[in-house]
């Protein structure tokens, strides 16, 4: 497994003009979101490239939970500018745009749907040289300052789908602390359960050797291979930290420890699943955030619907947990203690329960939707929503338990209502 | 901080052909030392290069725990051959001496001194690109399938100094645990000393933000970055998995899964300390190797006197954890309780006292050497041995307490006799 380059530490940020010279680049596309283009993350970023003489240009107009059109028009910024380097602000959706971005501007002549996973691209391996990206996470959630993943939700097909490659993994992703601070409370809530499941979903994803087919090749192998002993040091690492400090830090924003250990988890818990994968949270997630009609969440500073990612992919989390705990029941156990269960007269064959009522209790304690109803879905959407979930299996065959419609219906199901 | 590209699991090794095909490779060199050049490790890697019909040149004449003048004797044949990969299967001595003779043959005019760590060598940082390199380690115990560290024994100073550079860091390590099921007990356990002391030394190294001076641009950092909450987790890893299996796995040659752990823990640790760096125990045993008067170890299938690596830097540790523990006494405790020691009823100020206490029961269970006396030294080397450690500030600046001559001195005296 690959892992990338990270610098940690309130503060680094102001390096990030060094870096810059470092590699040369002359032609700098910094990218960020119209909300935070006002915030302190972004003006930490700009003083660093004016007191190093950099030269870029800014584009603001990344849009929060990316679509097929957004990710274009980034991609057609970065053509026309003809970059010799990115530098990404933001969570995820400013993270995987200027990913996206990158990756089109380097192979100007590629069809969109080349580098989009199959079946709904055509998934093609990347052969053409990136240009170097720095990535400066702000939210602590995605980790895709440590991933080769990029998500975005194909409008016309109502459903979120990636591009998933080594190439497209950041150069360098500098995780300072201090960008957290002006996150409002939901957004550390929401960007902290996407936290909570990667842990969750790597450290019981299928093991590494036993998934089929194995590509006898390693050069054809996925970025996500299953469970694996070194994902599970991450996995573990990750999801012990969102036990103790996710709760601190979304109760108090001046909690500067519990904000800062969730920065690291994030990352730590991207490069755990950025090797092992996710599962059935994630692939249920990308229907459930295509298809949202009317949500408005509190504290997006957006003017369009969206299902925030982390929400859309907690929401389902008892249901699943409590379906595949059977495949793995001690992992499943080990993950509720951490979480707070008391295990010590647990039946293992309850391991499934066990997790899941510890996170409806987790999530209730946090004020979190009562499932997929609270959020504008009904029975009569299930369908739409299980057929949106078939095209995921490139995470959902990581499931530690294969499922079948009738599977994901039920799952769907279970979580309209939670508590 | 960057992390290599790590493949693990039995049987892997089957696919390097595979991989050398991958990376277009035409010529390749195959180095190992003599002794391994016989056994399974080199067997399987063989198999693999000619099911793939790889091109390759074998150098066996890797020097165990390598000089300048076995270095220099590699990089002769690297830059003869004109090789556009190299494989290295052996333990640390013949990666080590791989990445040098990859180094080298890649910049045809350097001199030796060019690359050598300062003060010792010119530290001149490496701009040349270097062919790939995949690392098959056989030992359990240096982790330099994962660092970017070569370590020599220079002969005319008698002390041993090393190669300090990202760029010789290998592009892929296999580590496939059935190598390790050849290796004699005496080497289990030395090399396993090895990876004990790189948990313990990263764990307890200087932290990051209190290096001093720091450079201001991150281009100019050293790879040994003092203790940090990435390394952190590699190394408490590593050191909870050496308590758990090194006894097992030294007692016990079929003991596969124990070997398998351990196999895994090398690395781990080497993670670890490649991104924090180790300290006393490492910077002490330089001169401990290098001042080696007819000391033979047991299970060395080698013809000159040596000490072992992993056994030069263990002997120390008693000591150098008693000095160092005021600096940080929480985690030395911490690591005394990981090691099997109930800490229940300890007071912090004996942090150092129940650590030490610890290893030595843990070397004496293990039938170590009883001290420097044991293989030949005397009170009156401890000047040369003093001598020989000033120049490894590159490693002793990160003890976590300074030391003055003074200290080396009674920690090399304390170490003399360990029971
Ligand atoms: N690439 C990957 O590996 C990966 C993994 C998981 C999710 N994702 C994707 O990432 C996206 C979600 O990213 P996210 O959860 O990081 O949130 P986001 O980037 O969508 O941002 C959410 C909102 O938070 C605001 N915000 C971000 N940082 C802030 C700060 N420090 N202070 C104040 N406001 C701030 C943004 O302006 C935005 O309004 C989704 O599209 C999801 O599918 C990608
Ligand atoms: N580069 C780094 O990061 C790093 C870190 C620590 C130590 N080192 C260096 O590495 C060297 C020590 O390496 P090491 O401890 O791995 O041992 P080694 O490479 O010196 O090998 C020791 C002996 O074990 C034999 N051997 C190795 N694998 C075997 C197997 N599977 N079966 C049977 N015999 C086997 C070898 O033939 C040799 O005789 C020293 O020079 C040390 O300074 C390097
Ligand atoms: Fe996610
Ligand atoms: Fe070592």
């Amino acid at each position: 497994m690959a892992i990338s380059n990270i610098r940690y530490g309130e503060g680094v940020t102001k390096e990030i003009g060094m870096d810059l010279q470092n590699l040369g680049a002359r032609r700098v596309c910094l990218m960020t979101d119209k909300n935070l283009s006002q915030l302190p993350p972004v003006t930490a970023v700009l003083n660093s490239l004016a007191k190093y003489g950099i030269n870029f240009q800014m584009y603001d107009n990344v849009r929060v939970e990316p679509t097929d059109q957004s990710f274009l028009d980034a991609i057609k910024f970065a053509k026309k500018g003809e970059f010799d380097a990115y530098v990404a602000v933001g969570g995820g959706s400013v993270i995987d745009t200027c990913k996206a971005a990158n990756l089109y501007a380097s192979g100007p002549m590629s069809d969109f749907l080349d580098y989009v996973n199959a079946p709904i691209g055509k998934g093609k391996p990347v052969s053409v040289p990136l240009k170097p990206l720095i990535a400066v996470p702000t939210t602590a959630g995605t980790g895709s300052e440590t991933t080769g993943v990029a998500i975005f939700d194909f409008k016309e097909l109502k459903v979120k789908t990636g591009i998933a490659s080594r190439a497209i993994k950041p150069t360098l992703g500098i995780i300072d602390p201090l960008h957290t601070l002006s996150m409002p409370e939901r957004i550390v809530a929401n960007s902290g359960f996407d936290v909570l499941c990667h842990a969750l979903e790597s450290y019981t994803a299928l093991p590494y050797n036993m998934r089929s087919p194995c590509p006898s090749n390693p050069i054809n192998r996925p970025a996500y291979q299953g469970s694996n002993p070194i994902s599970d040091v991450w996995a573990l690492h990750a999801l012990r930290i969102v036990a103790k400090y996710l709760k601190r830090a979304i109760r108090n924003p001046e909690d500067r420890e519990a904000r800062a250990k969730m920065h690291l988890a994030s990352a730590f818990a991207g490069i755990g699943f950025g090797n092992a994968g996710v599962h059935l949270c994630h692939g249920m997630s990308y229907p459930i955030s295509g298809l949202v009609k009317i949500y408005k969440p509190k504290d997006y500073n957006v003017d369009h619907s969206l299902v925030p990612h982390g929400l859309s992919v907690v929401l389902t989390s008892p249901a699943v947990f409590a379906f595949t705990a059977q495949m793995h029941p001690e992992r499943h156990l080990e993950a509720a203690e951490i979480l707070g269960a008391d295990i010590r007269t647990a039946r293992i064959k309850d391991a499934g329960f066990i997790l899941a009522d510890t996170l409806r209790k987790f999530l209730f304690d946090l004020n979190v939707d009562d499932g997929l109803a609270a959020i504008g879905y009904s029975k009569a959407d299930i369908p739409a929503l299980v057929k949106g979930t078939l095209p995921q299996e490139r995470v959902t065959k990581l499931s530690p338990r294969p499922q079948t419609e009738e599977d994901l219906s039920a799952l769907f199901e279970a979580s309209m209502k939670l508590y």
